[in-house]
C-alpha cells in the first residue's frame, strides 16, 4: 500500500471529473462513473448521485440522464474547488470539497449567455479503485445554505494569492 | 461473503444511527461513528459529516461536537426513512434514504413544546465494517429543494396505511 500515491491518484480523478464537467464532455463524466460490470458483484451494488437540491439518483442510466440534462441546460459553469480532503481506505476513498460554482444558462433573446450565477456547494464524492483506476461510486453535492460568521472570523482571512 | 446478510446489518446500523437520533442518545451516535483508531490506517482516514445546509465537516471531533450541538437545540426529533438503499462492496457500504423529518425546538414562552417542522432531506451514508460492526465513515444529508410534480405523479398516490 502507498497511501500517498493513492490520495494523489484519488484527487486527479476528482479534478478530472469536475474539469469533464467544465468542458461539458459527457463522454468523460461517463467513463467516470462505476460501470455495471465493476458495480455489479451484488445486486444491490449501483451508483447512486445527490445534484444540489435533487433527490437521490440511483443506477447508472438515471445518473448519466441527469448529467445529458444539466449539460444541456448549461452553457458555462466553472467550479473553483477549495477545502479538498481525501480519504482513502482499501480500495475505497472519500472526498470532501467545497465547490465555488459560477454557472450560466443559455442565452435570453440576443445574449451570448445566460446570466452567471453563483454557489456554494459542499460534495462528497465515494470512490472505488477499478483496474481503469478510481471511479465514483457516489455523489452527493449541497447548497450551503447558511455561513457561520464565528467560523469565517476564526479561520482568519484567506490570501487570494 | 454473504451480501444478504451484509445489507441487512448495514440497514440495521443505519436504522440504530437514526433511533439514536431519536433519543437524542449522543453515547449511542458516538459509538456509531467510526473511532480515530479504526480511522487511522493513514493519516489522511478521517470521518466526516454534512448536515442539511451546512458546510462540511471534518474529524471525530468536529463532527461529534455538531451532534452535541443540535440535540442541545431539538426537543423532538422524528425520522420517517424511505426510499432505503443498500449498496455493499467489501468491507465498504453505501446507504441512501430519504429523511422525512418532523422536529421541534426547545418550547417557547409557557408551552410544552416548541413548532413542529417538516423537513424533506436525502442522505448518503457510507459506513465501514469493523470488528464492532458497521460504522459510520460518511454522512452527507441535504435538502430537497424542489420535487418535480412528474416523478410525483409517475409513482401515482400514496396509501396512508
Amino acid at each position: 500500500m502507498t497511501p500517498r500515491t493513492d490520495v494523489e491518484a484519488v484527487e486527479t480523478a476528482n479534478t478530472a471529473f469536475y474539469e469533464a464537467m467544465e468542458r461539458g464532455d459527457f463522454e468523460a463524466v461517463s467513463d467516470l462513473w462505476l460501470t455495471d460490470g465493476e458495480a455489479a458483484e451484488t445486486d444491490t451494488d449501483t451508483v447512486s448521485c445527490v445534484h444540489p437540491g435533487w433527490p437521490v439518483l440511483s443506477g447508472r442510466g438515471e445518473v448519466l440522464r441527469s448529467y445529458a440534462l444539466i449539460m444541456a441546460n448549461t452553457e458555462y459553469i466553472q467550479f473553483f474547488l477549495t477545502d479538498v480532503h481525501v480519504s482513502v481506505h482499501a480500495d475505497t476513498a472519500l472526498v470532501t470539497c467545497t465547490e465555488n460554482i459560477l454557472s450560466g444558462g443559455p442565452a435570453e433573446e440576443g445574449a451570448d449567455l445566460g446570466p452567471l450565477v453563483g454557489q456554494l456547494v459542499v460534495a462528497t464524492n465515494v470512490f472505488r479503485r477499478t483496474s481503469d483506476g478510481w471511479k465514483l461510486w457516489s455523489h452527493h453535492a449541497s447548497p450551503v445554505l447558511a455561513e457561520t460568521d464565528d467560523e469565517e472570523n476564526a479561520e482568519g482571512g484567506e490570501t487570494t494569492a
